[in-house]
């Protein structure tokens, strides 16, 4: 028990060091003048440095091995024992020469990728991404004789613990089989509706945000625990006592801005609503980011794009911004916000096309990691993917593969958490509405209080006490399918 | 030479995450929500125990050892050794137990103070100070031992290293034995101009904002490299190569938050002249306090509440606020920025009556922790005392005792640094001004170039390679002294 004890005390010690590490690309984001990049990115790579020396101290394995002889153990201290074996054989599997080779490559990558992808002019940085895919390559190598998965298993492991392959592929088999025609449908149905008016005028940034803390506060993000802030691309970031949420305003169009918000404080409510107690342990953290995603599109997606919240929230609108007429009628509004339209970039997309976008990445990136697909040919692959699984070809790759951070800056195996997210979202708040049937008639007076209470007891305190299914499972009675979430759109998009 | 430069990688590691809490200590007072206090307290905590373990650790002392006995060492690198052995033997001098103790003492005095302040009621806090005062003590005793100077002289010592009590008392005597007849003279002369008129309007946060950047910026400030915030006290805090400084604005009174901004800036030009190939070492940091204070009052008192700086800025301010008349008239400004008056608060005092101030908490704080003085008895002492050295006596402990922080927080020892940068400020600036004579008339255009030059070279480039003393005999010909100091008050305030 001693073991366990001081396994808590040194991830503790790296959970604090996580928190400043999240604090510090917050402030990177927001406020940092850059100027400053080079000495953050020392600081940054310091504490990922401690908090990776703190679990690959050779003490921690052998503690691992002692505290998992201990009988005593609960439930939760079990699960927490699990996550630290895996971090640990995450830590371990890698030496901190291919670490530091890995994050510079990254660091480099990126650099090229921002000019690269403004000029659209892929050839820029493939050599850099060439170098960056092979020591991803060899982590992930690594990584998969240690937990005894495949490589690109071994990636998904870092974002979406335990996910397997053969898992998406059954899931994306399934929407992969649906969405084509589904599409057709929903497209032809929208075509049949009045067009979705988009509201004219000048919204200033301060109105804006003025309305979004009011949603905010609607949906109980407490600001005495948290922030609102600017920055180039939305993001939760801090710890669950401070945490800090942003967004981007467009002064010509106010709906985006406002789903953004509503969509980061889905992220920040689950993070709050993680259990106290087990702060700064792993098991005290997030499923994995599937969970995480699927409590941002639940509020964006499954809560708010929805015709009860849109009763709600037009007349707070038109009011905010002194707008009049019928674009700012909840069922204009609503169309406005379950438009759907085939599309080139993913954070623009809708909910019906969007996976389409997530299988074409996981696609390639499986056959980057496998080496069945080089570097050089990724144009070519997206654009042939592009048209076979959406039908449209983009005119250059700033709108085709050099659209998304993630492979640049070694980010792979991330992609398809999207998609799993998305149809865990439609999952729990079809469970949420069955146990709870008045939670959408409460959304359309803004009271989310049953929905948050469902969800922070079926999801938020739970921790990562279950792995994903068995999280979903517990809330839902099945694990992660895709069924829910095309009832989800069959009932949004053609009744 | 294998010793040295390992030592090297520990503090700069060290330097490193002094770095990260410097940006913790800034986003606190700037953006931090009330309810995120106690976790950021574990982080700092966290980030303070690391930075102790790295030179705590058992390596060090051996390796100190091994470098001292090193033939090749240059003479920054000498001094950098020198400034690593002081900094192992405070750190090793208090065990953990007593940090800990002392912090908390620290933390739970603070909170009480804050209250105590605004009901001007010091017995609420005195019974938190006694601890804190014993635990300050006990400290002080170990790293007397430690170091081999008196106990009130180790906590000197971490302000303004190697600063003896004894030097304290010659510069103080002297000015002890100058102020009272001055102050007199000053006050008549000052009665016998016509009165200062302070401008009176409304002065919008955003005005005085931009007003405080357009004299940064012909300060040199480089706003891609740092930033200008608002909190509730001003200060300047993070890293050369992002600078962060805040002030407080009043919109009934420009006048105080724009010399807020000049004052910082001076301590943020210091941080960014500081030699950048010992970034991150000892020896690449602030002498001490006393130098870094006087950087800031050399901007602010020496250069920017002079007759030449303020016939650049009166036309600017006008020009800012939309003013008119006589208020704004350069020669108005100078009599507002340098009127001299007896009053009970430290950080609102004139130069002429600060030092008393100064000489007041030196005394009380030295009898405090030899014991002479009890806590229950401060309020008294400090009445009898301000009574004695100013003539005026408090009419509650708020604007007495109590008005500080730095005894609640366990600042012990800091109080004299403001008075030694005093004195630094204006021999400094007499020196830069005896060789370069152009200074004034180019401060008259709001040309800070030459001045900044002077100070880049002479004390900003040389970090820590002297000690105070050695600087100012290096500057200005002379050890610290209070003949420049005094020619400076009579030539602004008899003449």
């Amino acid at each position: 028990m001693k073991a366990y004890h001081e396994l808590e005390a040194i991830f503790r010690r790296r959970g604090v060091l996580g928190g400043v590490q999240s604090l510090l690309h917050w402030d990177t984001a927001v406020n940092m003048p850059d100027g400053a990049a080079t000495v953050r990115g020392e600081q940054l790579a310091a504490l990922k440095v401690l908090q990776h020396e703190l679990i690959t101290d050779p003490r921690v394995g052998a503690l691992i091995e002692a505290a998992a002889g201990v009988d005593g153990l609960d439930p939760w201290q079990r699960a927490n024992l699990r996550k630290m074996r895996r971090r640990w054989l995450h830590a371990t599997a890698v030496d901190p020469t291919l670490i530091e080779a890995e994050t510079r490559a990254a660091t480099e990558c990126e650099m090229i990728w921002r000019g690269a992808r403004k000029d659209a002019d892929f050839a820029r940085v493939a050599p850099a991404l060439t170098i960056l895919v092979e020591r991803v390559r060899e982590t992930a190598a690594r990584k998969a004789d240690a937990l005894g998965v495949s490589p690109y298993e071994a990636l998904l492991d870092q974002y979406e613990p335990g996910l397997a392959t053969a898992r998406i592929d059954t899931l994306f088999a399934d929407l992969e089989a649906f969405l084509p025609d589904f599409l057709e449908r929903a497209l032809a149905h929208q075509n049949r509706r009045p067009p979705a008016v988009a509201p004219t005028g000048h919204f200033p940034v301060e109105k804006q945000r003025a309305l979004g803390v009011r949603f905010m506060q609607a949906l109980g993000f407490d600001f005495e625990g948290g922030r609102l802030d600017i920055s180039h691309h939305p993001f939760c970031s801090g710890v669950p006592e401070d945490i800090r949420i942003t967004t981007r305003y467009d002064e010509a169009d106010f709906t985006s801005a406002l789903m953004g918000v509503l969509h980061e404080t889905g992220h920040a409510l689950y993070e709050k609503g993680l259990p106290e107690v087990w702060r700064n342990q792993p098991v005290g953290g997030a499923v994995g980011m599937a969970v995480h995603e699927s409590q941002s599109l639940l509020i964006e997606m499954q809560a708010c794009r929805s015709r009860p919240f849109l009763d709600y929230a037009a007349p707070l609108m038109r009011e905010a911004f002194g707008g009049h007429g019928p674009d700012w009628e909840p069922e204009n509004l609503f169309r406005l916000y379950t438009h759907v339209a085939r599309s080139f970039i993913r954070v623009d997309a809708d909910e019906v096309t969007y996976p389409a976008h997530v299988i074409l990445r996981d696609r390639l990136e499986r056959d980057l990691i496998a080496g069945r697909l080089a570097v050089a040919d990724i144009p070519a692959a997206w654009n042939d993917g592009m048209g076979a699984i959406l039908g449209i070809v983009p005119a250059n790759d700033a709108e085709g593969c050099l659209q998304d951070i993630h492979w640049y800056s070694g980010g792979f195996g991330y992609f398809p958490t999207y998609t799993l997210g998305a149809l865990a979202a439609a999952q729990l708040f079809q469970a949420a509405c069955r146990t709870v049937p008045a939670i959408p008639a409460a959304i359309g007076r803004g009271d989310f209080g049953p929905l948050i209470a469902w969800l922070r007891h079926h999801v938020h305190a739970k921790g990562s006490l279950h792995d994903t299914d068995g999280l979903l499972r517990e809330a839902t009675g099945e694990p992660l399918g895709a069924s829910a979430f095309k009832a989800h759109l069959a009932s949004r998009y053609l009744a």
